[in-house]
């Protein structure tokens, strides 16, 4: 069984590719392989026989024509120009987020067979009154260009479907907390950043007032989901290949206050409030009060509270703190 | 005050030419002068001082960068590959419906000035269980490339009009009926026929079950919303720019009998159910019942009864019938 991770250099594309390795979850009896596509790749790569790293641009026709000469069973689409920078250039953002998806699609076009798509979507499609509580029927409104290219790149997913040309499934992914590494330009970086940085000594701000909501997902919970999604029978999903992945509703005050009881308050005095207009701007129109009744019934799976999550972080990263 | 109509060589650009002319109906006190652009021209087109003919392809970037040398107030973009013809030909629809209305988006944010966008969008961005109402909060869910490329422009228009490159109002038209002349490619276009043909005393055929129900709108109603959608001002508007218009919910067998009392049974002798799998597949996934309240509060209009739309069908046309 042949995966393709695009986006395979990236935090969860690394992390899925582990992941499926260690466990073969698939439904398919046959052994995987799997390759991996980025632009770039972390030194810290993970090295198996069974997997191959290509180093090569999403955009790049002739590249990824090559790439799908053996095609894939399952392709995981995960590449991204993040919010942060699809905002501030346009033209990047289309060329990635939107052409280079659209691309994808019409080379599987040309395919015989009809690869399974798991489509990392963002909850960023939605935007506006953000006290209003959004359901399997809102329609995505998007208040940034991350969020249009996402919602387009949906629609496609879903008409190259309904033509059998794919077997995709968009998963809108609620923002990821906590996220290992450095801060990055997602306008979402802050969300882990005042979990992290403080567990590991350092400095962190907010920008945002300390009573905003989010709708947040743990990486260990979104590599289920990814993988649920790839092995989700197409019967079940009908024509709306869309899902609003079930998240859990935070604000920054009770991540500040969870990571004070779980740790100190020596530690969560690193944290800061240090309002931008910049992100605020996208940032405060993301709704953080969902009801995901189809994914829950489709078997995808939340986290249990933030208690959970901060520990998963802590134990996973192996910190000790005092 | 320069307006363009891009396929202003269609039915719906034709009249609204014709209308512009006759009320200059803008707000803005200034003369107007009109260009139409269109891949081609009816030999009955309207002659007028004020008005300009240009043979051109939306899709032709040299030729739509010319045009735009001369930057128009107001865009009225109704050029389209209709839905018959999008589902049939997934590349034609892509190029025209999509592809040439990101390409104008584009010429635009090289203009000094940021015109305003009137967008024909389609409540064929709507789709699947037909048996919901629609709200202004219901997210698309198209069963048609034809409805997937007009949302996608939606998310296109309002990202840009966020970044301030253009003004735009995508408007979602009902099924236009009675339209005038010849049946076309259009998956709808039987609603017209059962009523135009049997009046000029030809057969017509309707291909779902007779208690199918649709969401109308008369033309004259929907040049009066493209001309109120014109001059409507943007802050009324605020971040989200499509609007539902709001119709008429009439079934194929409240058409006939209506078209029966206005004129007689003779005339509805002409009209029989002939089903057909391709229209089914796509007419029958177009919910018919909506709730306009933000179209309504804006002002936006709808037509009294299908009486008055029969009438007045018969009434512009000069019919008369035994
Ligand atoms: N992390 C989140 O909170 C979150 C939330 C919603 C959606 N998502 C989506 O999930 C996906 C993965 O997110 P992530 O957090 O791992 O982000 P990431 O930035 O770590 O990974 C994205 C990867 O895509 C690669 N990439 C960018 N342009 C490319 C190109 N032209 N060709 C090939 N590769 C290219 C990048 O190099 C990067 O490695 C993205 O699509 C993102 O939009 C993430
Ligand atoms: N009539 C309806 O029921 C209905 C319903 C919903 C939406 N709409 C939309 O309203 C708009 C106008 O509809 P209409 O009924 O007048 O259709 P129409 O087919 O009569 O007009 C569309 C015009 O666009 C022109 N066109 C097509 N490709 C072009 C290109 N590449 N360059 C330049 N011009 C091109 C055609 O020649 C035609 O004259 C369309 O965008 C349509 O999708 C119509």
């Amino acid at each position: 069984m042949h995966i393709l991770i695009l986006g395979g250099g990236g935090f969860l594309g690394k992390r899925l590719a582990k992941e499926l390795l260690e466990n073969e979850v698939f439904t398919s009896s046959e052994p995987i392989d799997i390759t991996l596509v980025d632009i770039g790749f972390p030194p810290d790569m993970l090295q198996d026989a069974r997997l191959e790293c290509i180093q090569a641009d999403l955009s790049d026709e002739a590249a990824m024509k090559d790439i799908l000469q053996r095609p894939p069973e399952v392709i995981f689409h995960l590449a991204a120009i993040v919010s942060g920078e699809a905002e501030k250039n346009l033209d990047l953002g289309m060329k990635i987020n939107f052409h280079a998806s659209l691309q994808l699609l019409e080379l599987c076009r040309k395919l015989a067979i009809h690869p399974r798509i798991v489509f990392a979507s963002s909850c960023a499609v939605f935007g506006g009154d953000v006290s209003k509580v959004i359901t399997d029927e809102t329609g995505p409104k998007p208040r940034s260009s991350y969020g249009t290219q996402k919602a387009m790149v949906e629609l496609l997913m879903n008409d190259y479907s309904r033509r059998g040309i794919v077997d995709a499934r968009s998963l809108r992914l609620p923002t990821i907390a906590v996220r290992p590494g450095k801060p990055n330009a997602a306008t979402s970086s802050f969300i882990s950043s005042i979990i992290r940085e403080p567990l590991h000594g350092k400095k962190a701000s907010y920008p945002v007032p300390v009573e905003t909501a989010f709708w947040i997902q743990s990486p260990k919970r979104i590599m289920q989901n990814f993988i649920h999604a790839a092995n989700l029978d197409a019967a079940l999903l009908g024509a709306d290949r869309v899902i609003n992945l079930p998240g859990l509703t935070v604000t920054v005050k009770e991540m500040i206050d969870m990571l004070a009881q779980i740790t100190s308050s020596e530690v969560t005095k690193l944290i800061s409030y240090e309002p931008d207009a910049f992100l605020q701007s996208i940032v405060l129109t993301w709704p953080a009060h969902f009801t995901t009744k189809r994914a829950t019934t489709l078997g995808f799976v939340s986290d249990a509270s933030v208690k959970e999550i901060i520990q998963a972080y802590i134990e996973e990263e192996g910190i000790t703190y005092i």
